[in-house]
């Protein structure tokens, strides 16, 4: 049978394909940081080339910002359009990585070998396990399976400024009938999942300006107002006593779950105490009334990812600093309105202000939740090519995360998104000492070929 | 008259001196950075130099941190002891200064001719009005103004870790019948100043564990403590709604002000709007119930000096980091205990924090406040010469900042202390654009020839 020649054929090259990955881990393609623009573009070019080796008619094309990767090719079955990315997270901290980010190696790990380096799982071997699925099967067949399109991008760790206007430029190029996104997890180890729910993100900068210039606090100390204490105070009303956010309207859209959801995902066995034991913490730190699942896949959320002013060096300065400043950023969920949202912190903010005080805002991007189509049939094809890989039911489950991408394949191209990924929670993503277990690497290949499969049987 | 020839030498030579007091400004010697531990050596060296020439038996005595320059010479009249420190601040933010802060000129300002630079006021500029009128008086006398000792620290900057240790092992080669220090400023741009009140100073750092490693807010946002929101939560409770601290206990030893003192700052001309109105701002920022002047001179404070966590470059990163960090600091009056409000404050700290977080302390340096011994007839033989040289009467003052050498020579040495120096509010000080008027330098110079000639006599 076909498919079973092709997972074979997965299995022999393996080693190979993880010699093709760590070529691309290689280059450090950080998005948001423009000292590497043109690394991400040696990243964008080596994928066009691999793209063009398996026949697909590939090229990086231009942005503003970093490139986009298009590449069509295949015939026959559903048009298929495949979506990952090449950038990758900062890796700040640098003394907390056990290796330098970009020198990726196989290490012995506890649940067997694991790929170390900065892209590992986010999202370059993810996005490696379609492409070489695409390799196996070409290898064994002469063609690809189906007419396809892969949609690379390079600034989903940068909000995505390129992103809407580039898919609204070749419309009628990307749409296809459906989108498959590899950027997602397992439900837990050995529990593949397909998540149908996925928060939206709003990301706001704001400096808050105090004196005209850097005082003295001898001199000026008890007077004059200080910036610091100003955005202090701002950040901690930011949630109530309970853990909601205060931000005015913050809740308007956030719906609560369907029933049958709810009931789906009490009878998933999600270990809160492991999962927060992990990371050594041990209770929940979001609103008292939720579980620590709601927490993370239905409700929003209000973070401080940043914060700085002031003398932040060796020693000490008693500095009474001009300026503070902080990031911040909301999860959303349902119909939330990321616009609204910034318009109402940014009232709430100004509204704080002590005289002689006035605020700075700066956008970082921004994207309502998605709720996936899971009526569609592909859907379930896609749930029993996981199950069959993986040797138990895979899940539709929620994520935190954002990946706005799925909306947009909706909005602006009229598609619906699947989002079928094969990361681990122990990965490490946006994190010091980020990996990719070997097994998730071999096993996400050997799935997305079943899945490859069943779509386009 | 002989005074009269030193003033005379004094006019003629400042061309001169000031050309020695920019070799000076050109070292980098930043005491609270690890990385200037050379430069700060290389300007004790200078200054030994210096001494060497005027006939003082000088060296340069290596310490734990930087070297202290002690140098003695002269006979006769009382034993005076003089203060400064050779050490300077750090420069950041780099981008806000006009030019090297190192590399010093002589610019044209609003009020004549400036020396701009890192140090120029704080405090080489001010130490070198008092070497340059020991020069001026060598060169007419053929000898020193008497016996003198000179007494120079480089690490006023960052605490003054080896002072004491250093005044205890060498009490009585130290040891004279008064100290005079030159590091504060004058009343106003034209009313020359003794300062009888200092505030001491507390630093504390501190930084707040959460997660044993950073998180993406995505996976783990909602259910996971986030450091920098315990750390706001914190700071922001630091000040009540009356701008009053509220570390407990932390008032006890805080004395009113006596009626007299209280009556003469009345009578000072001391505009506090335009205190303000320097810097940016309009309305006082410290206890609702206190004048600008009762909280700069007479109250005690807390202030943020810095504050840092999670991802603080360009663009954004969606992290939930695994600690934040505080430097603190608190200005003390009266007889407040900074060990003891070291300790409250810490267990304050402690007492709020939520499960799962931990909070790791380092202490930066503390000083109780100082109150001088104006009732010795030397204070008022300065003052005398001060009016004489400014013409108008000096002034007995308070001192927001905190210069705990006054304290030290009284505890560790038993010797009062005389402050007395020419800064102005203006010079930017812990600033980018430092300055010294060359106007304060030069009238400083004449001061101390005054000042010597008077208490010589």
């Amino acid at each position: 049978m076909s498919l079973d020649a092709v997972l074979a054929r997965i299995d022999q090259d393996l080693p190979q394909a993880l010699d093709r990955l760590m070529v691309l881990l290689r280059i450090p393609s950080i998005s948001t940081d423009p000292a590497y623009k043109a690394e991400c573009a040696k990243a964008a070019d080596w994928l066009v080339e691999d793209l063009k080796g398996l026949g697909f008619d590939a090229s990086s094309r231009p942005t503003p910002g970093h490139p986009m990767v298009v590449g069509h090719g295949g015939t026959g079955g559903r048009h298929l359009l495949f979506y990952g990315h090449y950038d990758v997270q900062p890796v700040d901290p640098l003394n907390l990585w056990d290796r330098d980010p970009f020198d990726p190696e196989i290490q012995d790990g506890p649940k067997g070998p694991l790929i170390r380096g900065r892209g590992a799982s986010d999202d370059k071997g993810q996005l490696m396990t379609f492409v070489e699925a695409c390799r196996a099967w070409k290898a064994v067949h002469g063609s690809l399976p189906g007419k396809l399109t892969i949609f690379l991008e390079g600034e989903e760790e940068s909000g995505s400024p390129s992103l809407i206007p580039f898919m609204k430029d070749n419309a009628a190029e990307l749409k296809a009938e459906i989108a498959l996104i590899c950027d997602t997890g397992l439900f837990d180890d050995q529990t593949p999942a397909i998540t149908t729910m996925l928060r939206g993100l709003l990301g706001e900068e704001l400096t808050i300006h105090g004196p005209n210039k850097d005082l003295h606090s001898g001199g000026y100390g008890g007077a004059a107002i200080n910036p610091i204490r100003v955005l202090s105070k701002v950040l901690a009303g930011l949630h109530d006593a309970n853990g909601r956010v205060t931000v005015p309207h913050f809740y308007d859209g956030v719906t609560e779950l369907p029933d049958e959801i709810r009931a789906q995902w009490q009878n998933l066995t999600f270990d809160a105490a492991k999962f927060l034991g992990d990371v050594g913490l041990s209770v929940p730190a979001g609103e008292v009334d939720r579980t620590p699942l709601e927490m993370l896949w239905s409700r929003p959320t209000a973070e401080i990812n940043g914060i700085w002013g002031g003398y932040t060096g060796e020693g000490f300065k008693t500095v009474l600093p001009a300026e503070a400043h902080a990031k911040v950023s909301f999860r959303l969920v349902g119909d939330q309105d990321p616009f609204a949202i910034r318009e109402n912190f940014r009232a709430w903010v100004q509204a704080q202000l002590p005289p002689d005080c006035t605020v700075e805002f700066h956008g970082h991007g921004n994207s309502p939740a998605g709720v996936m189509a899971i009526g569609d049939p592909a859907f379930e094809s896609a749930r029993q090519a996981l199950s069959d890989e993986w040797g138990v039911p895979a899940a539709y489950i929620g994520c935190g995360g954002s990946i706005p991408i799925a909306g947009y394949f909706k909005t602006v191209l009229g598609m619906d998104a699947m989002l079928i990924g094969f990361g681990r929670d122990d990965d490490q993503i946006h994190s010091p000492n980020e990996k990719y277990d070997v097994e998730c690497f071999h096993k996400g290949i050997r799935s997305w070929a079943r899945v490859l499969a069943r779509l386009q049987a």
